[in-house]
Parts: C-alpha cells; structure tokens; sequence
C-alpha cells in the first residue's frame, strides 16, 4: 500500500474531521462511514469526478449518488471542500455556497442544508434523496440509462454532449437490499458501462458484524450480473483505488462494481470496527483521540487548513469548469448545426413541453360497450409520444397488459446495442423488478428525461419506498397502475387491489388519479403532463368501462379540477350526490338514470383525483359538494377508508371491508354488491334519512 | 435424455391436460407452466416429496410451495390425482377431497377450491398463497428455518420428529424479484441444507424472451450466495431430474437451486416457448393439437385414466401415509419420555399458549419523563417469551433500535451451527432485508412457531406486499415498528413515517395497534398474544413518553377494546372530546389537564387500535364517542387520512399534511404544532363552533 501524499492525507482527514465534528455537535449522526470510507470519496472526486462547483446542475456533470445516505456528513464535507455553489430554486441567496460551514455546524438541526441525510432539491450538488438503503443505487441505474438515452439520441459526431458517468457509493445495508439486486441486475443486462458503483466493504451494520448475516460473495453475485468487479483492500490505498476508477473508465461493455475495503470509525481507538461507530456520536473524548490519531489538533473543531479548499479547488474545482465551459462551446456550436435538438435539450432541461404537445389527442364517442381505461390511455400515452421525444417508459414486464408500450414510429426499444434495440429505444424493459423500476424512473426524472413506470396496481405494494421517495423528491414521474380493482377478476385476491386507493391519497405529494371513462383518460393525460413538481399515480381498469355521452352529461374536462358535477337534477338542487370514482363512475350514472326515472332527483359526481380537487377554491368544492345536502352515497371497489371526508359519517359508503376473490369480474362485483341497483337502493335510504334527520333527531 | 415410462408419461399428460382443460373452460389462466414443468414437478411429488395425503397438515411433512403461483392449475391437477384430502376449517364437508374433479372444471370461478391463485387455507395442501411473485420463494425460507429449529429445539436422540425438507417451484419472475434475492441471501448464509429451490427456467415472461431483461447468470449469482446448483438441461428427463433431487437430499452444508429448462406451453404446436402460452388460454384448436401431440384423445376432456391415481397413490400416498404412521408411533413414544416437550409441541400445533403465559408481565409506576414505548415492550416481549418457548423473531438489521432482541436465558441466535449460535437459537438476524424478513415471518407462522419481525415504521414500504399476504393467510405474525412518527427527529423525513398509519388501517386483516405509555404496551401485548389468525402491526415510539398515572386516568386494560376514555369529565357529560394515539395521547392529557384548569370539560379518549375498536358493539362505542358530541379533535403524528370516521368532518385533526424534517424530536414536534397549548386552543375552538351550529347554523 502507497501512503497518500501529505496534501491528499489533509484532505481526508478534513473530510472526516468534519464529519466527525458535524455529527458531535449534532449529538446525532452517523460517523463511522465518513471516517472510513473518505478516502474512497475523495480519490474518486478528486481525481476523477467531472463536476463544475460553479454549475451543479449542467447537464452533463458525471453524478455521485450517497446510496449510504447516512454518510451524508461525509457528502456535505465533500461539497463544502469543493465550494460547490448553491443552485436549487430553494435558496433564497443567490449566490452562497451549497453548505456552508454554518451548514455543517448546524448538521441536523432545522434549516439546515445539512440534514440528517441527503435531500435531493435542498441541497444542490446532491442528486437523490437517500437514506433508506438500495435507493439511490437503483436511483444511479436510472441516471446511467437516462445518459446512454441522451447520447444515443442527442449525440452527432464531434459532437459528445452526453458522456456522463454515474457512481454511486454503497454500504453493506444497499447491497443487501433486494431493490439494489434487482437493479443491478438489470443494469447488466443492459451493460450500462458508464455506471460504477463503490462498495464500501465496512463490515459492519447496526446489528453488529456482517458475519451475522451477510457471508455470500458479493464478487460473484455481481460477476453473475454481467458486472465487471474489481477489488482495493484497503481505502486508504489512493494508487489502488485511482487504478481502480481508470479501470472503469476503460471499461466499455457492463457496469463496475469495485469492492472496497474499509474501517468503520477508522482512527478512532475505541469505535474502530464497532457497530458504535455506526450510527452514534464518538463522544467528546474519542472525538480527541481519533483526531489525535490523524495528526490533528485533538481541540480543533471544525478546522479546515487553508491548503485543503485550495487543493480541491485546484484538481475537483479546475476539472470541472474547464469541462464546463468546453461543453457550453461545443453546446453552443451544436445549436448552430442542430438548433431543434438544442430546443429539445433546453425543453428538456427546464422541463417544458413542445408547443402543441396535446395537439391531436384523440377524442372517445359514446360508446355504452366502452373501452378499458387502460386500452384508452395506451392510445393517449403514444399520441403524446408523438410529441415529447423524451417522454420514455415501460413496465415490469406488464407492457401488454398495462398497455403502455410505445408503437408510435420512432419509439424502438432500449436495449444495449446488438441486443435487439439499442440505447435511443424509448420503450424500456423492466422485468419483474417494480421497486427497481420505480427507482430507475426517479433517476431518468433526475436527469430530466419524463418517465412512466407501469405495473398492476397491487404491486405498488412492491415499490412504494421509491414511489415515496419521488413524491418527496417532487420528480413529475408518471406512474400507470393497472387492474385497479376487484374487476380484475379471476386473478383473485392476491392481484385485487382494496387498500391501494387509500394508501396513495395519504401519501403527501402523490397526486393519484382515476378516470372514469376513455374521455376522462384523455383529460387526466392533459392534466398531468404539464406537471412539473409531483409524481401522478394514474390508476386504470383492466375491464370495459362504457364511454359516457358527453352529449348528455358534462364534459370530462372537469377532470383537471379533480371532482365535477357529472349529471345533475334539472333544477341543480339534487335531493341526494352520488359519488364515485373510476369504473364506479358508470354504475352511479346508471344508477341515476334509474332514480330520475322515478322523479327522485340525483346528481353524479365523478370524483377522479381528491389530490386535485382539494386544491380548488373552496367555492368551488361546495358547488360541487353542497354542504346543506347529507344525503350522500359514495361508490368505490376498494377500501371505504378516507370517504367519510366526502359523505360524511352519516352518508353511505359502497366499498370493500375485506380481499376480494376469484370469479369473473361481473361475478365478482354481484357478489360485493357494486350494482346500479344497490346504489339506487342506498340513495332513497338516505334521502329518507336525512330528510327525517333535518326535522329534528340527528342522531 | 431418457424417455420416462410409459406410466409416468401418462400421469405426466394428465397433469398436463388437466390443467390445460381448467384454463380452458374458465376462459382465463395460464396453462403454460404446468405443461412445461409437470415432469419437474410429477417427479418431485412422486418419487420424493413426503406428504400422507390422508393428513395434508401432517406437521413433519415436507413443504411443496408453488412460487409460480399462476401455475395453479398444476398443483389443483397434483393435489386432485393424489387424491389429498380436505383438513382445512375452511372446508364444510368432512370427508371430501382437498380438490375435486369438479373444482378443477370450475376453475377460476366463485366457490370453487381451485382459485386463480393458490390460497393458503382456502385449499388443503396450499402450503401458501402465491402469485405476487417472489413470495413463495421467500416463505419456503421461513419454512426452511422453522424445520431447522424444530429438529434442534424438539429431536432427542432416537427421535427425529422434525426432518423435512422444503421445496420450492420458482419461476423466472420469481428470480427476478428482489425479495427473493433477499432470502437467497440469507438462505445461503443460513445453510438451510434442507431447502431445495427448483427454477422452472423457460426463458418466457408476459413481455417476451427473458432476453428482454433477465440475462443474468443465475447459477453464478446463487453460487456467490453460497447455494449449490445443479442443471437440468429437459425438463422431460426424469432421470437427471432424479438424480439432482437425490443429490439435493444427500448436500448437508447449504441450500440447493437445481435449474431446469422447460418449454412453456411445451406440446401445443403452435404456443409452444410463446408469451401467449404463458397467461392465456391455449383455445379450442391448439387444446387439440397438444393432447394430439402428448398421445391423448383430442376430444377428452378432464380425462383421468384409472392408472393414474393409482400409481400416484402406489407411490407418492404409500410413501406418505407409511412415514406418517412411522412418525405417529415415534412421537407417542416421544410423548412418554418428554411430556413436557410433547406438550408443547401439541400447543404450537393448536396455536394455543402455555398456561400462564402472562403472570409476571411487568407494571409500570406512573413516570413523567416515562419511557419509549419501544422499551418497554422489549421489557414485555422479553417476558412473555420467558414463558412461550416458540416465540420467536428478529428485526431487519435493527434489533437494537427496537428493543427486540430476547435477551431472556436460552434464547440465543439462530445461525448455522458454529457460526456464532446454533439453529435453536430464537434471536433471528434478517440483515437489511425487510421484505424478505416479512415474508420468512410467514413461512415460521405457517409452520406454527410464532414469530415477530421488526423494523423501523417507514421500512413497511418496503415489505407491504408480504406483509399483505400475511393478513391475507390470516397468520398471526407480530410485526414490531417502532420509530412511528416524526418524532424520531434529525433521521429526517425519509425515516418519519406519515402515511403509513393510514396505510395500515386501510388493509384488510390488519390490526394495528400503537399505545400511548408503557402501561398501554403491556395490555397490547396481552391482547395481541392470544390472537390466531390476523397479523398485527404493534406501533412503537423511539422517543420516551409519560407513563400515565393510572390512579388518576382510567386502566390501560381499555387496550383490548381498541378505545377507551381515559380521563373525562367529572360528570361525564364532557363538552370536547380529545381523540389521540401513541404518542400524542400525552399531550392531549396535558391539554385536557389545562382546560380542566380553565373549567372546560373536556373527554380524553385513548385510541390504539381502529381496528379493535370497531369490533366492539355500537353501545360500547357510542358510550367512548358519544354521536351528541360533535366538538372533537384528533391528535395524531401523522396524515389525517381517515379521521373524519371518528371527528366528523366538522371536528378538527391535528395532523401532518406533508413530509417531516430532520431535527431533534422536539423541535420538530414543535415545528408541526404538535404542542398541548395548541390542542387546548383547537379544543376551546370546537366547543364554540358547534354550540352556534346546535343552536341554528349548521354549514
């Protein structure tokens, strides 16, 4: 092993000495993985990250993704050291720092932008929330694609406006996790040479050693994968590690994954190789010693040697803008010879759409037979296609089903080249990896592409920790749930989603949708793609649903405000709503034709997004849902949870209270009772008892 | 390649055409994996899986998981041919079979036993239910494990009770999924040696060729996890197929993947090695061509010749049925040499608790500064597995953050031997494997230990859909999550869980259950235990919480009806009502202790479980929450998704409405609002509301 010079050992040790103080002062934190594995860090960054500190955000900046989020100190020491600028609309100065040193003293404190782990938007210079583990390694795969995708379809000779590579730093926790084997497996498959992801090798986890649980070979896992896996034992081993990283910048057919191994705690006499040493504070005393052991002033806090900045400034600092500022000549050449290409990229980038995006959107007639939502939205997805070169996507292995695969003509699929497609192909294959896949959409967004990611609705069960993680994140992801409901059918309870509609309206940030009919499916389409700061889970049927006449009832533009007056009585004064939303929506017209047929007068409101339509003005909530009317029958295939907010306690709810079965769809749906008859039944029960509660007993 | 006899072809067409027959009359399904993989599965269940089909629960039988679960039709064709029989409650009859020639030609449709997927209880001789792919895999681990316990917790020498085997038939999505890595993982680490994975390898998923996106080396990946692996180049092939089981039952150091290379829909001309063999029917004319192709008349349907249960009960029932007397002698002799131990084992069968399961669970003295909740249930569960021997579980690499480690005197880890514990050990370490743990949880259920499996709140993203199935099964597994809200503090918003209360109380099945003090914890427990068939989810707080003076407020014996009124008003008659869980029901009695100060009568009402609370009767619950009283407020760390059921949507919810943030508990708690003086002010505020609106106004 080769000691690092004096220059570079100043640097690490500023970087753990950082860490370490920032966790101290915090009395919170997670030290032990800065100290060992910031010479990782620092060799890659250094000498090898292509990333200007004045313009975090340019385009074609190589990515460090934290996928060890609780190393975040170490992040913020790296990005302080390096003078990385503020760029994210979330501060308010224009021109300070990234983090400051303030910053780190305010680790984990409110208002920091040193949070207690990375948050992506926050802070700049840090692509991606995380924190929980696998994440932002499966997030790194979508970046690596989103480059191969921009090259491929934005490079011209002399021209190489995307060659980013993506790396992304991992624990034992990430590489445990099945969202990160199943990612990178795909990236294998897909020989995405330009990722590089750094095990750090610590041994170590909050249980104690990886012995506990962790013994198989990580070498030959990936190796299976199609990775290439090379091996640094010791992190302190610059000329290791830098031949490492040269290695896989000369590797051209798969990703790389390099194994290195490192001391949690390292110099810290007592926590060395410790679970201790993971997620607590050293303690003041140990703090003194690990310092002592780096040659540090044991009373230092928070001190940073003049040389260190100027040394980043000088390798990291100098690289990056030099890098910088020839790519903004080349970009600006480039627009000359390709000036649409170059409006597509600054589309792109500000994340706008093309002047008539929704031109030609098709248009459903009446139909009383109908059409699947999710056939509608197939039609709609490639007629806007047609539109946003960028707009890319596909599903776990579901794209027949899901209807969402791309046929419109330029599309192909993504493929390494030779493999049946190549890297512009705009139809990704998945496979049976939805976590992996929602992850991978949250990095193509990063990168600014306009992702969908398609699955059966009940397997969001398998990816919500990234779905979360987008909505917190604000990334404009598209997610297309399919055989949304019980009417899926013989598939049984096991693909039934019941509490999904629930669990998506309680999650901050989540805008869901679910359409009524074909026409609603276009409206939905129209609302969401201008969308530039939250995911949208668009939820569709697997069955028919009958094309309302929009000749009769109001038109589905309604939809934009997430709830309208679909039918009304005549004189707008209805004696009872009907609510309904999805493939429920027809049952209740129905219903109401039936009850108007009787002279009682009903009013359907289709309800499609709550998230949309509790952003409307309050006037326009009570014109839709007048207060002074109780009578109220809520009709939806799915857990009741969350509609009293809508019919109140005292109204009626049509839902589900249990899994649902295995039958034919009609069968299914007689057997729980969503019938026009029902619902019909359930409105005369409650005008009759909210007209005898009005005049006097309420409860 | 040997061609199997004549006889063991023709049970291999029957299961063949069979299932190909059920598809085909329910209009839906997927026939082509039973007919690629009926000689896999025809050889396992013949020549080596021991099973008395007389006695399908038989506790030391060998575990068959269908992972595959959309090949349904193949174990309904197996389970009937067999001529199993019905054990389950679930079945009316007493003497039927588990699955009848009619239940096969009602396949898919209402009532029958032959449900789209496979459902555990449901259908005897369903050792799980699958479908969401990967969950089966990862069950049989758990199953894997619980073997390995029992042998090493009950055999004495001379009395092997426990020594089955466990084997699984995956497909290529199940491989795919991340939740099966995981278990993989942990399988290998485990050296579950009585684990046999068979990998129906027919390189056909819904998109296409698994050249698509699966190319990965699988054999290499499960080597590196420390499994072996064998090839079956043809399914068809009996003899290799036979040779790899033998040698799976002759490998003692570590769990086995034998690959076989099937052809989906192998023998229908046309379908054969297509997606379109894979999920739909095969129609009338190719139904034609495959039972011509295997011999049989093209005409037949449902057709059984009368060999064929013969030979099936020639082998596969003589060799059960004979263990199974076998063991019955073994364990009557067991019996009278360890009562004890044969008692206990009779108890876990029943799922029935050792008598005095409870004496001696701690009492907590009323403390103000009080305790985590997470503590003191680690001081209960400490307790209460003192007394149950086959209590059991883990956390996902967090063990000493939730407080559930056993501590108690023989617990010790679960790990192969030499390894740093023994397979008696009751302490399972799951690593950063969330899913995987949740759906190994199952398998131990399933095989009657009972388990818990914790980890931190916001980690269920990560397991929902195991844990899904779980309520699904109706298995009791307590599931621990503690760090429930944003009170956990500098972690951030990516640990503060915010949706998933909502989320939880939405699932079918699901009883979740978060206690507000230590006293709470120890009557959730109570209740908890002697639960048989649903799942909890027991809710905990990092952060310490008052230990409420129970001679002043009301016993937390109100636990077990899910709600209680914990403090009230001197007469009863209060003016508001405070609703709150966990931790915020602290703060409702400081703001209840305030108003009583100020004269105001206000109700404090504790509420842990929803779903215990509506079970009780309308009288109990109305006597908690009486329908007069609209003034309310609800307190609650979390979305206020579905508060309205109890507030009204005229009470207030003191909620989250977005993510948290990374600070120390109490600034953020702050920050929200989440202080007693602002509950005191909603109160107050609620009273005049709805004095005005009872005397006139109510909108």
């Amino acid at each position: 092993m080769t000691d690092p010079s004096q220059l570079d050992q100043l640097c690490i040790n500023t970087l753990r000495t950082l860490s370490i103080d920032a966790v101290q002062k915090a009395k919170s934190g997670h030290p032990g993985t800065p100290m060992g594995a910031a010479p990782t860090a620092y060799c890659l960054w250094q000498r090898f990250l292509r990333s200007d500190p004045e313009e975090p955000n340019w385009p074609n900046r190589d990515r460090f993704v934290l996928s060890a989020g609780h190393a975040s100190a170490l992040l913020y020491s790296l990005l302080y050291l390096c003078g990385v600028k503020a760029a994210s609309p979330s501060y308010k100065e224009s021109d300070r720092l990234a983090v400051t040193l303030e910053d780190l003293k305010t680790f984990r404190q409110i208002d920091s932008r040193c949070t207690g782990h990375p948050e992506y938007g926050w802070t700049s210079g840090v692509e991606t929330t995380t924190g929980p583990l696998g994440q932002g390694a499966a997030n790194s795969v979508g970046m690596a694609i989103a480059e191969r995708w921009l090259a491929a379809t934005y490079n011209r000779p002399g021209y190489d406006l995307f060659d980013y590579n993506v790396y992304a730093l991992c624990s034992d926790g990430d590489i445990m996790e099945g969202v990160c084997a199943e990612a990178a497996s795909l990236a294998g498959h897909l020989k995405l040479s330009n990722l590089c992801w750094i095990y750090d090798d610590n041994d170590i986890t909050i249980e104690g050693s990886t012995r506990l649980t962790f013994t198989e070979n990580v070498a030959e896992r990936f190796s299976g994968y199609g990775w290439h896996v090379s091996h640094v034992d010791d992190a302190n081993d610059l000329d290791l590690l830098t031949q490492c990283y040269e290695k896989f910048l000369n590797t051209h057919d798969g990703p790389t994954l390099i194994i290195v191994r490192s001391h949690i705690g390292y110099g810290a006499p007592h926590k060395h190789d410790t679970k201790e040493a993971h997620g607590e504070p050293l303690g003041d005393e140990e703090v003194r010693l690990a310092k002592m052991a780096y040659g540090w002033d044991p009373d230092a806090q928070f001190y940073v040697p003049d040389e260190v900045p100027a040394h980043f400034r000088d390798q990291f600092g100098r690289r990056g803008s030099a890098a910088r500022l020839d790519w903004n000549e080349q970009f600006a050449a480039y627009r000359q010879h390709f000036p649409e290409l170059a409006e597509q990229i600054d589309q792109m980038q500000q994340g706008d759409l093309p002047g008539g995006w929704d031109s030609g959107l098709p248009e459903f007639p009446a139909d009383a037979k109908g059409m699947a939502t999710r056939e509608s939205s197939g039609k709609v997805l490639n007629s806007i296609a047609g539109k946003i070169p960028w707009l890319l996507g596909g599903a776990a292995d579901l794209a027949p089903s899901t209807k969402t695969h791309l046929s419109a003509e330029p599309a192909g699929e993504f493929q390494a080249p030779g493999q049946g497609g190549d890297y512009s192909g705009r139809n990704l294959h998945f496979g049976l990896r939805e976590h992996a896949m929602c992850a991978i959409a949250s990095g193509l967004s990063q990168s600014k592409l306009r992702p969908y990611a398609a699955s059966f609705f009940i397997f969001t069960d398998y990816c919500r920790a990234a779905v979360r993680l987008c909505a917190m994140m604000e990334l404009p992801v598209i997610y297309i749930w399919t055989h949304d409901s019980i009417s899926l059918g013989e598939d049984g309870p096991t693909h039934q989603p019941v509490e999904h509609l629930a669990s998506f309206r309680a999650m901050p940030g989540m805008i869901l949708i679910r359409p009524a009919d074909a026409n609603e499916v276009v409206e939905a389409w129209r609302a969401i793609m201008p969308i530039k700061n939250r995911p949208v889970s668009l939820v569709l049927t697997r069955q028919a649903v009958p094309t309302l006449d929009r000749s009769k009832y109001a038109p589905a533009s309604g939809v934009a405000r997430g709830a309208y007056v679909l039918a009304d009585a005549e004189d707008q004064q209805p004696d009872v709503l009907l609510l309904g939303t999805g493939s429920e929506v027809g049952l209740c017209v129905t219903a109401y034709e039936q009850l108007k047929s009787e002279g009682i007068k009903a009013r359907v409101i289709s309800m499609p997004s709550w998230d949309l339509f509790e952003a409307q003005s309050q006037a326009y909530r009570d014109s839709v849902l007048p207060p002074r009317i109780k009578a109220r029958v809520a009709v939806e295939a799915a857990s009741s949870f969350g509609w009293e907010r809508y019919t109140g306690c005292e109204g009626a709810r049509f839902c589900l209270h249990d899994f649902g079965l295995s039958a034919p769809a009609k069968v299914v749906a007689q057997h729980f009772g969503f019938t026009p008859e029902n619902i019909a039944a359930a409105a005369r029960e409650q005008i009759t008892k909210h007209s005898s509660s009005t005049s006097g007993q309420r409860d």
